[in-house]
């Protein structure tokens, strides 16, 4: 299976985290991880590809001509990194059908083969949205004009990406930053939602897109089915979204003590 | 290494997630599991046995003659099982010095190697005491005019066999239990700190009989050292000590996703 992951240095512990609960979690099966990125040393590549190679993966850095995005409008604190998430398959392998890209700030608990061949053969993605009121809310107002039915969550966006080659291109995404500069809070998340939303199979969040911080709203609104009991046998991607982050010192939450476990397990 | 458990039917999944935990990060390591019990079912004894097989361990069924207990105070709600804990050098195996008696409502999240070498020549046992004030305030005014410095848990008790087959009868243990009839809460807890309290080896209860449901005290306690990376770093015994129970509906509390974790890989 293919994984893209973009990021920086900050990020190579919560990748390494991440990945560790995707190889426990899904034994026998070998993934190829993409790796877009534009700062990490070459110390820091090393280790990332001896430790996934050690768990029985590969790890393929994407080669990203700085070059190609030398057009692109750029926000303050979004440098051009903030593309590579929707322009991947300029940069990917030719052949590659599909790809799913993951977050580093996510835990894999169970088995992902099933999202993975996830039928989106009319469709550039499948993700997810968070339902929770306030994120929903905020971000549909936010994006007015743009009719969007959903605000979905980028952090685990399965690509379709044959047909990516085919529908997304630069110019597009470039005239759309442009023109609305001043809205963008997320702008990668803004964009992907703002001109493909249609374009988006829906996933269900509780099992692909679970966001963390909202455990007591998962169990209401699901009767109390979505219990930690299901999450724990069930929910395929947990992910901790917003600002606090369960590698920092000032972190809390449901599931503060099963990121330590992984982390444990990750940089042992 | 020697484990004593004792239990009933009702505790057979936690002593398989709790055997689940110790397996996992004791790696290397081959315990006997010497099981107390008076109403486990052929079946169950069968499961349990093939269950400590394929993790390389053994499980031993210790052969408690009843009559042994004809003479002995039952208590309401505390049948003679009580004493199996207290009384166990009676039943097994003479040449054994040393046992690690284990609650079946525990998690062993670190290795045991440490604890279970502790040095305990001089003591009849080694095991934390919860300093947290309501539980050591309540529990030694109860039992005075005994005097104890410390209310011992008896979840987690290193036991020098060699010393309790010179120091430790049954007769005094009677003569207590029918002394203090009304007084007892938890009778073997009781009987334990009662007459044995100066022969106990303390162990910090942070790394060896962490109560569960103290995560913000421990914190406060130790200036924020013993905060979330430490526990699942350093602490060896996790004790979900009280009522609420973390394999049970109703619970919830910081290491609710860590024991469900486990549970998922002790019964799948």
């Amino acid at each position: 299976m293919n994984i893209l992951v973009t990021l920086n240095s900050n990020y190579v512990k919560p990748l390494k985290i991440m990945l560790k609960s995707l190889f426990l979690n899904n034994e026998g099966e070998v993934f190829s991880i993409y790796l877009m990125h534009s700062s990490l040393s070459d110390e820091e590549l090393e280790d990332l590809n001896s430790y996934i190679k050690i768990h029985g993966s590969e790890l393929i850095v994407v080669d990203v001509d700085s070059d190609y995005f030398a057009d692109a409008p750029v926000l303050l604190h979004y440098p051009k990194e903030m593309y590579y998430r929707l322009l991947a398959h300029k940069f990917l392998p030719q052949d590659l059908d599909r790809i799913l890209y993951l977050d580093p700030d996510i835990l894999v608990i169970n088995p992902i083969r099933e999202l993975y061949y996830t039928d989106i053969e009319e469709y550039l993605y499948a993700a997810a949205y968070h339902n929770v009121i306030s994120i929903k809310g905020i971000n549909k107002l936010r994006l007015i004009p743009y009719e969007i039915d959903a605000y979905y969550n980028s952090g685990v966006l399965l690509m379709n990406l044959e047909l990516h080659r085919q529908l997304i291109d630069e110019q597009p995404i470039y005239e759309f930053v442009e023109k609305n500069r001043a809205k963008l809070i997320m702008p990668d998340q803004d964009i992907l939602n703002a001109l493909y939303s249609k374009k988006i199979k829906s996933l269900d969040e509780k099992l692909y897109n679970y966001d963390a911080r909202y455990y007591i709203y998962y169990k209401i609104m699901s009767n109390g089915l979505c219990d930690m009991d299901y999450v724990i046998r069930n929910t395929v991607i947990l992910h901790f979204c917003g600002k606090k982050k369960p590698w920092k010192k000032d972190y809390r939450g449901k599931f503060h003590s099963l990121y330590k476990h992984y982390e444990k397990l990750a940089l042992d």
